[in-house]
């Protein structure tokens, strides 16, 4: 219940429109800025010069339009210019990049990660990353902050790292470590991959016209990111979405949270790997390797796809009855499962989820690829600028 | 993206907040709505001056509080005065109720509903209820909209009853129905039962210190209102919270809706009364005569409870997984149910849920009993008023 702003908390919001807007959308003349915020053309003046002074956006002249007239003058976010740092701590990928404002992609480093390999050992080799690319970055360059995606549950209050089952860890501040190793005051921002990955497409991705949207995303582990009303939905502690613990097998393997018939023993790498025979084999290749041979007529691997494809369909069909998304997207090694085995999915959904509840929604392959959680990691870490640009800028 | 607000903009929504206060707190002095909106003495003074102009607030003298120094004058809704009418159509029952804004209960009338009663048959008897109570009421009275809460799936859009399969109807445009039997003009606004359970739990009821909450309505359905970051989730089309077709065994009963093993199969009436060698009996006494006769020490009463309380447990184990709330309330005859069965749900949750995700929900019974669909359908009836008060008085 909280009253209206007062003018200067108007302005600061505004900027934040403004600023957001361009981060959002690329380069856009004042016209549009003017028509979409719903400011008059002078307060779209002064807040544009307030941002451009501030070295967060400039002004120019637009690409050639071919029309008569004189242009409208078009804002550009300064992505060479403000940048953030974005890592990601996968199951099998540890990955860092420089982000600038806008989105883009400046600078990046990535290496395989061994599985097992603890925080002690992570951590060192991503703050590596980070100061290698420190090195070349240009002069005037402002830093505003960074961002870890980890594949685990993340305290929202403080960003711990309360358990990453599949790597290992369990109650690691793995912000306040990498701080440490890079000596560096300004804290990293920490959110789950899935929940990252799902915020990258919303912002940036296939579901930008998407307000209730489900990313499950899929390795080892299954977890999902989602955006409820255009909000991300994280629960009371920060944890939701963990809907690879969704129980749909009573009768089903025993799972490592200690539960049985989970979702994730159902439709993760192992569950593929055992069904497909290759129980022996681990990681997003051997997964690819099933795939590959059931389309090329492998008849056990065709079997394993269509197994966990029906079980994917089975627990998708329960989240759309649960939040009625308009889009469900599989990322991930799932991308693959799903593509392989559409049908089993949609079969699934057509029979089990309710015609109400299913009716628009459009089942989609991440736009981003692996990039979304190291472009939702920058998202965390512009926030503070985009909610308020002037206190935030350096 | 918007802008911030306009000075005129920001007058409404301060007087929103105001009235919003006073009518989710009741009487409030000057002081603590100054310090709560964080407005200054004059500002809040001005805008109760226009509110009590409109007839929505009055300012009085406090009650005797036994302190020195001149007391702070307090502010009342005028709840006596400013009303709106709720209905609710429940499998079993119909009720009607004339809600004074704050909350408070005026009038109401109810009957039980039988049920297979069509929508011709049950709307008459609704709006039967309203003019009957409309007879009585005072003069200067000001009306300010209806709501009903409906056992089914409600379209956000238009309020169109898409399905509501214990009911059996589907598409049914109940609040036209409904203006057209009484001849008014100003439109009803339609909720789901649990949604709006959910509603008012959380505005005036046991869960006002939750965000994150997941109010269990079960009769013969099961479903539930869900509230994610504070903001009710309702999905793309309107329809979340249909846990009641999450499949929870795959080696279960074929459900109402097509699907096999939902967990409404598992623990609604049905269920219970199946399992307690009962099957010709329906309706909430059925359930009550089953829960006492469990209470009394019948050995297949005890069975088919602690079987029920088992899936129950299994349920809220994947919500909490899957939403992280902090609290979970049993509603309709869930209630009762769960009440005789809470160590088999707590069983279940403490063997299934993820550590993070249980370790601060807490489980509940409602507080406003069966009053709690009337109160949340009141609730939708007054929001236009509270979201900018002058403009929607009429």
């Amino acid at each position: 219940m909280r009253a209206g702003p007062s003018q200067e908390e108007v302005r600061r919001q505004n900027l934040g429109a403004l600023l957001r807007y361009v981060h959002v959308h690329g380069a856009t003349t004042r016209t549009e800025l003017t028509s979409t915020l719903g400011l008059n053309r002078s307060t779209i003046g002064a807040l544009t010069a307030d941002l451009a002074a501030a070295g967060l956006v400039r002004e120019g002249a637009p690409r050639e339009t071919g029309r008569a007239g004189r242009p409208s003058l078009v804002v550009r976010p300064e992505s060479d210019r403000v940048y953030a740092y974005a890592l990601s701590i996968g199951v099998d990928q540890l990955r860092a990049a420089r982000v600038g404002l806008g989105g883009r992609l400046l600078d990046q480093r990535g290496m395989t990660r061994p599985r097992g390999l603890g925080i002690v050992e992570t951590v060192p080799l991503l703050a590596a990353f980070v100061k290698e690319m420190h090195e070349s970055v240009p002069l005037d360059s402002v830093y505003v902050g960074g961002g870890v995606a980890v594949a685990g549950m993340v305290r929202r209050e403080d960003g711990m790292v309360r358990l990453s089952p599949n790597t290992g860890w369990s109650d690691e501040p793995v912000a306040d470590v990498l701080s440490a190793q890079l000596g560096w005051d300004r804290p990293f921002a920490v959110g789950n991959v899935a929940d990252l990955s799902a915020l990258a497409e919303h912002v940036r991705g296939v579901a930008v016209d998407s307000d209730n949207l489900i990313y499950v995303y899929g390795d080892v582990g299954i977890g999902a990111g989602i955006i409820a009303g255009g909000r991300p939905l994280s629960g009371h502690g920060g944890y939701g979405g963990e809907v690879g613990h969704m129980a749909v097998n009573p009768a089903g393997q025993r799972c490592g949270c200690g539960s049985r018939g989970c979702w994730e023993s159902e439709i993760g790498e192992h569950a593929l790997l055992r069904a497909a025979g290759r129980e022996r084999l681990s990681g997003p290749d051997a997964v690819l390797t099933v795939v590959d041979a059931a389309a090329r007529g492998d008849a056990m691997a065709q079997a394993a796809v269509r197994q966990v494809g029906d079980w994917l369909g089975f627990g998708v069909a329960n989240l759309v009855n649960i939040f009625n998304p308009d889009t469900v997207i599989f990322g991930g090694t799932l991308r693959h499962v799903y593509i392989a085995s559409a049908a089993q999915v949609r079969s699934r959904l057509n029979a089990m989820a309710l015609a109400a509840c299913r009716e628009h929604v459009r089942l989609r392959t991440p736009k981003l690829g692996d990039d979304a959680a190291l472009l939702g990691a920058a998202e965390l870490a512009f926030e503070q600028l985009l909610s308020d640009p002037l206190d935030a800028a350096p």
